[in-house]
């Protein structure tokens, strides 16, 4: 029995401090010490009065990011992907048809979610960079007659943001739900959920809310209560289901609140101070920073001789993820690692169909400024003197 | 337009302040300033080297916790159901016969969860607050032929800690995988998961851990692996995909890591911070200690007239989670609440089939202590002395 015993591991004494780092990747991103320190308050129960304030909290603070006046909204105790699978888990009942619209990386998630708990998945793609008109969809739709659509709003791997306006009508016409992830652009670009006839709209806490990784703000319209709170089907997650989540949320009309899940209680404080800076700042200000300076950026790039995935005229730049064409003749690993060496900052290669192709920097929520764009772009200079460039 | 327009929320111009309080009640349990603290430094990339780092940190520490080599051992994304789905997800396929004990809740949910993806479940039950013999268990396996049981070790809705032994044994025999729920006694009662042959074992980070909830230790053993990792369908979800989460963790054996979603990293450093401190103070220790509090504290209630539910002859009084018979002739809700109000402390009602039965009382980690014993007594002593007594 001895030698099956497992001894208390050794990596364990030592004590960790994180480094300081400046996290201008495309998340998470630095989370400031206000935020930080409301995450570390004391624990409380995830059912006490207290903790039921702070929902409401949260509630009234995702409406306002959102502009919505959606009753069903809340964050989902996981990152993104859990909210992005919370959408699709609840929205969507086995057989039945999705579109999901593919120009990067989360379109694929997306259509790779929706398969698993079979639904029969349509696609439409575009290629990476690129975006959809609504004539476009309005085919599809009429083509594929899907129950729900799903729309990427900032598509971070390709730096794309995706035009709305048009797409909930079009949608609604065809009698389906109209789905969009803003995970990396909400509060970096204008998104009016009710004007914009978005049906569920879902985001993460690390992006431009600066909260640490670990909740993620949703919302249903009322549409799209209709079809999820009268599916005839259990959605596959007890976790996810949002009949439970509404009534733990305290948005289903129901006075009593019935044990479902723990909550994580402090991700929940820092997700509350977290849209409370937002409305502090002011929605349409972070908007306008956001664009502001990613625009100085993007001169910045311009001017040092760098290329932009995505071009000025196609009028659909992500003001908070910026797809730099990799500089021709390096390595993109060599820039990334010695920028992370030398400058204590984290830009990052692609992701999905960019892989190779592109430089990736974030800047968003408090790392939206100048001086962060003018430390990047130092970064960069630097690297570019000094990493191996072969002849092109 | 205007109309339309959400202003910002005035709620989330007030900051808010933790109250302190004894969390006493089944979980949440109180988190130690080291533990906050951990959890409060910067936020890194996740997938930096460093959290690499902290990963492989608590892959050892749950190995030591819960007494295995397994390689594919990890944290979840997630609280305790989340972990529950994670390992109904990936060893069950649809249309699988699985076998839920029943003795209390958690059977219950394991059950509601196998059937929301087509498993066929069936159970074997006891009343509530007993438990199964072995020999009951090869009988169900005889006859159900299950290819995955599920066992809750610490039912905390009944206060039951229920014997392991024997059982991996005769899942095997029965060609089956033996799954067991620790997420109320991991760190508070003995638990050896390679020699007792368990199979999948997960618990929660908010319980004798005491790090905030968010994040759930799991494991699984060669057996487990052999048929997660040679399914003939997809688990429904991507986010609890063992074969994406095991490359995430780098305990697929495979160089390169691939971005699957961005964990909760400031959980991540508070849940390796409690597996320090509870390889600091020693696994048997902590199981000791919890016994010997949990005896004590039993002792205090039966000296002053409370019947415990579980008989001490039963032998199986789950030492974390202790379920008091509610007092006759008082309202339960009125204690427990007198009690929040008047001394700060938690202690709370039943839950699923202990509901109106009984208070419990969870003494776990940092709070498993005489003096946290001597202020329940003395919260409840008052309590019973002010709160409204009818005639019985």
């Amino acid at each position: 029995m001895s030698s099956l015993y497992v001894p208390p591991p050794k990596c364990l004494e030592k004590r960790f401090v994180a480094p300081q780092r400046h996290m201008f990747g495309p998340g998470p991103s630095n989370v400031p010490p206000r935020i930080l320190a409301a995450g570390a308050e004391p624990v409380i129960g995830h059912m006490h009065p207290e903790m039921f304030e702070i929902m409401s909290d949260i509630r009234s603070g995702i409406q306002y990011a959102f502009q919505t006046r959606n009753k069903v909204t809340l964050a989902v105790s996981g990152t993104g992907h859990a909210a992005m699978e919370c959408a699709i888990f609840n929205a969507v009942e086995p057989g039945e048809d999705v579109l999901m619209a593919v120009n990067g990386i989360w379109g694929e998630r997306a259509a790779e979610i929706a398969e698993r708990i079979g639904a029969r998945v349509n696609t439409i793609r575009t290629p990476a960079g690129s975006c959809f008109t609504n004539e476009d969809i309005n085919q599809a739709l009429a083509r594929h007659k899907p129950c729900v659509v799903l729309f990427t709003h900032g598509e971070s791997s390709t730096g794309v943001l995706h035009p709305l306006d048009g797409i909930g009508d079009i949608c609604h016409r065809h009698n389906c739900l109209f789905v969009v992830d803003c995970v990396a652009s909400m509060g970096g670009a204008p998104l009016y959920m009710d004007t914009q006839g978005i049906d569920i709209l879902y985001t993460g806490s690390q992006k431009v809310l600066n909260a640490p990784p670990g909740t993620a703000p949703i919302s249903f319209s009322e549409r799209a209560c209709e079809k999820v709170f009268n599916r005839k089907t259990k959605p596959v997650s007890f976790f996810l289901d949002m009949s439970w989540l509404a009534n733990y949320w305290g948005c289903d009309g129901k006075l009593a609140r019935i044990y479902h899940h723990t909550g994580p209680v402090t991700n929940f404080y820092s997700l509350r101070e977290s849209l409370a800076v937002l409305a502090e700042q002011g929605l349409e200000n972070s908007w306008c920073r956001h664009q502001e300076v990613a625009e100085y950026f993007h001169e910045g790039l311009e001017n040092m001789g760098l290329r932009l995935l995505i071009f000025i005229l196609q009028n659909v730049r992500l003001p908070t993820v910026t797809t730099i064409v990799a500089p021709p003749g390096y390595d993109w690993k060599e820039i990334t690692s010695y920028i992370m060496k030398n400058h204590k900052l984290e830009i990052s290669g692609g992701l999905g169909p960019s892989v190779g192709q592109v430089l990736r920097v974030g800047l968003m929520g408090c790392n939206s400024s100048k001086a962060s764009v003018d430390m990047v772009l130092e970064a960069l200079k630097d690297a570019l003197k000094h990493c191996h460039k072969s002849r092109v």
